[in-house]
């Protein structure tokens, strides 16, 4: 089914009457048709959140026009909004370091239509996986990190990211932490963690989860903030384990979930479905 | 949290730009405040689907007047809804056979809050659970089904329905298929069949789950229609089963997910989450 | 199917060629048909880890003569086994504090046929579930716990389980700690907690999950060590869970996972399918 | 953790006293240390079943030499049995049609070691693949199947499975039936289908299961047999679906469980942990 091109906007403000006619006004009145509303009302921080996407093909304003006009009705409602079209694919970034299972997944992913983006750009602490990225037609950045070059590799991270034009950060098992300062003035990362967190934080979970004797283990796809596993949750899953698993069984089923969890948030967020509130997300699925 | 009381609307309608405005148009022109808004388009039919629910305590308009206004908006639109009260308490009645696992259940979770509705009223084609009813203080009828008195059961059956002020019939392991008629005077009825329909429909579901040799077993919470075990499917659960398992063993295990599939379509519908068309259900949850 | 009364072997010993064979030649030697081996190695400890269950009824030795009979097989082993008789019902106590979901279920089970155990007391600290005992004729004792009394209370509670021949105490939503002393007087303690352990271990977990903002939420049984939440785990099970659930429905939905999964961990006890070893258990199932 | 090689013996015969005792002692008799066993009683058909595995480092027994010892035992016992060496590689034909991702899933699993086998045979129906063929280096064959020629080109399946010496075929989106003579040469062959069967068996099961509005869906690995979707079920897996899936996200959906559940069917038979009995089959797992 091809489809004509669509907005999609993402907000939250205080919840008050009239929010929804508001915004759904401002569409109807520029001839948008609403294909997709979903609106979330947080009792506890009174807080309306909102995913709204119309059809643009007999809209009236041009695209360029819209966030201006919208912002008149967002700006006294006191909103943090974003607004998305759908022909405007985002740019992704993904990262990694020596693990392919989550990178071939999510290229295979791309090749196969499952994610409306272009990827024009890998980058590795290590040079291990830099034939899957020339297989692939993307280019390939080695930057290895030593304990005193972190924040001049970050600069150049930075660089080639504003070079790349880059929208969206996926870490796919990179092993290494990103500084407060790096986060700061890039926010949009995704990461995906090898444990259902808060399970198992840090290092070595499986490991940890199979010395601990669990009877089920999971993986967690989240935005990195600058406290190491502790960003907003996106997508989690999990799966059984028994007595016979050793911790090899354990990381080679955990393989299964990391792709999984980490295609699946990397697609909520291309989809602008993830809304970010209170270091929780709302995800309208 | 005590909430004000809400009215919910569920509708559906051939789309066309403008239904989310025009809804919340009228529900803001009298004074109420969504909280919660949940849309969905079919394109394969062009249809509207929408559960919309407001605050009534600064509502304009008193609760009887409410469909009259608001079926001045939805005819034209050629519209199918309900309008939903939350003050007004559904009036719910189980039909069991002899298996108590499912109606000591609802009964559990309706002492515990979790369902909002009144249970006046159980049927049954045996008098073996009378001794519950009586324990939860619920008028008990024994109605016994033979070759020849369907009929005339049917319509005892009806006339308690109406007697009671019946609004859902809960068929929780009754073990009687009702007619064609019955369906089409009483239409609000929900079954739990012990398999993942469509596998299994029909008699002895276990057993052929066994004999199979499958390694998942389920349920399957639908609504009534005269077709057996084919209506609208509200909620499906399943459970891993291996080769340790005999017949006995799928029936206790299945009886766990018959008591949670059932539990939870009949707390959907009575949160008046779940639409019907095309012989299924939009769950909007 | 009326079984035969059978005798079920657990035993853990260094690992060694022959172990298989001396044990099933002791079985064999004296008549018993064996219905159930499974045997596991634990490689990083060099521990052979066994379950056998063989059928006595043209067994040999009478069931009073195996165990001395068997010891002289198990001591050159250095092993550490217990063997249970399927027609000697375990003796089982149910400790609850207000909470009676726990409770009812499993007495529910108990009188489905579920669980082949003796339960004659319930213990709690508070006195609102006695109406639930008096309805199932069962002896309930309140023994309410304050900040001096404990170890009083404990020493009472012990004597009540001497008393009754108690076998295994359910904790089913006790809501004291238990002292490292009483474990060390009575180990064969089983506990729900009302999270994915280790994952919010402590006190609040439903309201520090919603926080967090996970997306799927567990509960887990476990054996009660002097460790508070730190026991070997014997079963744990999750269901998923949205921005939709307030703490009140995490609470409502983790009830359902406590009742099944303190369900599941009693009777796998019971039929004697659980192992303990490195504060982790081989569930022999 | 390097193992020395073992032997593996999967065997079920008529139930009797004595023949864990009489299997243990004969491994034991030669100087194996057992370290994997698990045996099922089917006490519906009488039959005994084991999966049984030891190490062979101080085996008396040259490999070659065990066979007709062990056959010695087993033929009094009228036994079905099939003994594996850990260190004799079986050797694997992935068959395809158009579709990738099992075929990727697998040819990744297979370089991450996940599989233990040799691949070096693909047959399709169509060229589309050879690729990805090439890309791993594995001969590639295309033989078309046309409604006059299936005889025909079955005969030269028959022969390149004979030339390539292959043990197990795998069926990964092979979009054609295999007749009863092809499976009655070669019986060895792994299917998936992309439903959870019995429910949808045949064509578009994905777009049958939007219609019917079911929850769930699933995907089912099983041995093929002359009834097309009728054969021994080895594994199944699911996953929830909602009324914003239309066919198309099903069959993204889909593809996760296909490529999932056929890795898990695959290596599990490669580990020799399945044994199949009365169209069934028992999973030692």
């Amino acid at each position: 089914m091809v489809m004509s091109p669509t907005a999609t906007l993402l907000l939250s403000c205080p919840d008050r009457p009239g929010l929804v006619a508001k915004i759904a006004n401002f569409i109807y009145a520029n001839g948008g048709n609403i294909i997709h509303a979903d609106q979330h009302t947080d009792f506890a921080t009174s807080l309306f959140l909102i995913r709204i996407e119309w059809q643009l093909q007999d809209f009236n304003l041009p695209q360029e026009a819209i966030p201006t006009a919208f912002s008149a009705i967002a700006k006294p409602l006191e909103a943090t909004w974003q607004l998305h079209f759908s022909d405007t694919l985002p740019r992704l970034a993904i990262w990694v370091t020596k693990q392919d299972h989550c990178l071939l997944d999510l290229l295979w992913r791309h090749q196969a239509g499952e994610l409306r983006a272009e990827i024009p750009l890998i980058i590795s602490n290590h040079p291990d996986l830099k034939a899957i990225a020339e297989q692939f037609k993307i280019d390939f950045y080695c930057l290895p990190i030593t304990k005193t070059n972190k924040l001049e590799q970050e600069n150049k991270q930075l660089d080639l990211l504003a070079k790349y034009q880059i929208d969206l950060v996926v870490l796919a098992k990179y092993m290494q932490i990103l500084s407060a300062d790096f986060v700061a003035k890039f926010p949009q990362v995704i990461n995906i963690h090898h444990s259902f967190l808060p399970a198992f934080a840090g290092a070595k979970p499986y490991h940890r989860a199979h010395k601990r004797g669990v009877k089920i283990i999971g993986a967690t796809a989240h935005y990195v903030t600058e406290n190491l596993d502790e960003g907003p949750i996106i997508e989690q899953e999990v799966t059984r384990v028994n007595h016979r698993d050793n911790p090899a069984d354990l990381i080679r089923k955990g393989k299964d979930l990391e792709k999984l969890v980490l295609a699946r948030a990397v697609r909520l967020h291309l989809q602008h479905r993830v809304l970010v509130y209170s270091n929780k997300t709302v995800v309208f699925n």
